[in-house]
């Protein structure tokens, strides 16, 4: 069978085009028994209903962009996942757009607006330190998601969503204070990073700050240019430089699940054991922290809550129902098996 | 500034208009210093360029669509990595879908089709099963990456990128058997895959039957509809049914590295050792396989190659420049640190 049309759908089924028209639209005026069997027809005969109403719809749909920053995060797949669901829903079309790290995500968005249907967007991830002129460009709504931008004064001009990257990370490096631990080594972003790594390295310094103890520089590893930001390479690289240089530590914080599962091969490389000599703990909350051996201690973000809130602020914005909020989630410290309480 | 025109950018630089413009479009004919300034007062100025020319050129813009099956397969972020790079190169635009496990990828094709901009479509990943009378509706060239169409009568009218998944798979498993083991359970798919997991089970039995063991359907463990395929939960939650149900073995053949993952922890968790009581493969070759305590033997997929040759086949049919074609590449086998020789 060629092009099925909706008429070949209603002859088959012996009813009027209109009822098939019904059945497909969900309309509440048809009999579930009739629906059943146009539904079924529709299935079997492979028919895609293309007349010409759909049509102008369609040239008429309404679209949101999500800019990804950093592709191999997988956490991001999961928030993908549920940000797809909920605009599919609220019959928005969805323009998935990734951002390579040395490109500009708000030049990239400045450049998706022009096309007509985009009602707003969602900047995932990325080195959020855009200059406001730039950002003033954008003149639609958009969120930013897991990424804050610090603004002057106090003003909530952007919408965004994220944990209080800065609180979580003092939170878990407590947790390592709490256990004895005072030589805490920290893998980090870049050295220049304004973003997600230069607030978790605050919340590490005050961390320390407050149980007085002194920051010593050596322990701080930055991820340089040719490794990957947080991934389980440069976990290992930094770990394994470290270890080579025998700098003492007793504890290590990686910024990312990733990154610590390369620390703890690494260490385990070396023929260290987690966690007699050395404690590991990590961030966000991965599968593989739960999965890994041992499980890794880390701080889990809430990112399915955090992309439904992401999903819905960017609607309310769209819909001049809210203005621009700044919402703050709660991280949850998971204890693994990565930690030794040395004091013990 | 509010929105700054090429005419500012000119002025600024006191040049004309068409060397800005020369500067922009990478003109051979304009000194590099000329040129420095220029892209320095477009960068600092936050210039977008926006005449109409440009407008057009976009609304005439190709576009080529992924269909992503199986959002959370990191495998597949690597590949629409590099595919995108190379269609930007192309000046393809990029249309990213993600198929729901629920939803049929051909009718997504379909639909997705009428978008006048499409020249071709890659379906990634996906239970390619589908009756070659629904693929005929898909008027524009497409190719099938990391699956593959078995087609009747040997004919290769569909295009196709993958490795071989029987072979790689008998050759894994014939691994496990050259180091001596006999009794290996396999955790594979869902009972009903007709697709990567149907073929890897083929392997399976192919590799027995050569070295002459029967296959104990006991050890073959089909993932349920509760938990996600390949997932490390779901390797996790077989290995410990399977060690709960004290059936005997002494390897274990995950159909993916973090089903591997999840068998690992399981193992562990049951008081078991990794491999001097159980040896365990993977297959897929990613980074976690590498990184685990113990690192995990598995088959590697060459996946960025995949992807170039993906693109790159999609590219020539589109300018009708080759015939469909199906592509098989090599696995490799890596070896971990997770099997063990029991003749020794």
């Amino acid at each position: 069978m060629g092009n099925v049309t909706i008429k070949d759908i209603a002859r088959i089924c012996g009813v009027g085009v209109s009822t098939v028209s019904r059945a497909m639209n969900n309309h509440p005026d048809i009999n579930q028994e009739t629906k059943d069997m146009i539904m079924q027809a529709i299935e079997q005969n492979n028919y895609v209903p293309n007349n010409s109403a759909r049509n102008l719809k369609r040239t008429d749909a309404k679209a949101i962009a999500v800019l990804v920053k950093g592709i191999s995060n997988p956490l991001f797949n999961r928030m993908i996942k549920v940000i797809e669901q909920i605009t599919q829903k609220e019959k928005y079309e969805l323009v998935l757009q990734h951002v390579d790290d040395n490109q500009d995500e708000v030049t990239v968005a400045i450049e998706l607006e022009k096309e007509k249907r985009l009602r707003g967007i969602v900047f995932l991830g990325g080195y959020f330190s855009h200059s406001e002129e730039k950002l003033k460009q954008i003149s639609i709504p958009f969120v930013l998601s897991t990424i804050k931008l610090e603004e002057k004064d106090g003003r909530q001009e952007y919408a965004s969503i994220s944990v209080d990257d800065i609180k979580e990370s003092e939170r878990i490096v407590e947790y390592l204070l709490q256990n004895g631990h005072r030589k805490i080594a920290v893998i980090g972003s870049r050295k220049d990073d304004e973003s997600i790594g230069w607030l978790r390295l605050q919340g590490y310094r005050r961390a320390l700050e407050r149980y007085h103890v002194a920051v010593d520089e050596e322990l701080i590893c930055y991820v340089p240019g040719n490794l990957a930001t947080y991934s389980m390479e440069a976990g290992y690289e930094m770990t394994d430089q470290l270890l080579k240089k025998g700098t003492a530590f007793t504890a290590l914080f990686a910024m990312s699940d990733r990154m610590a599962v390369g620390a703890c091969k690494a260490i385990l490389d070396h023929g260290g054991s987690i966690p007699d000599q050395y404690s590991v703990v990590g961030f966000d909350g991965m599968d593989v922290a739960q999965y890994y051996n041992p499980s890794i201690t880390t701080i889990r973000q809430p990112v399915e809550e955090m992309a439904e809130a992401t999903i819905r602020m960017l609607l309310e914005l769209i819909r001049k129902k809210n203005k621009s909020r700044h919402l703050v989630f709660e991280g949850q410290l998971i204890e693994g098996q990565s930690v030794r309480n040395i004091t013990e």
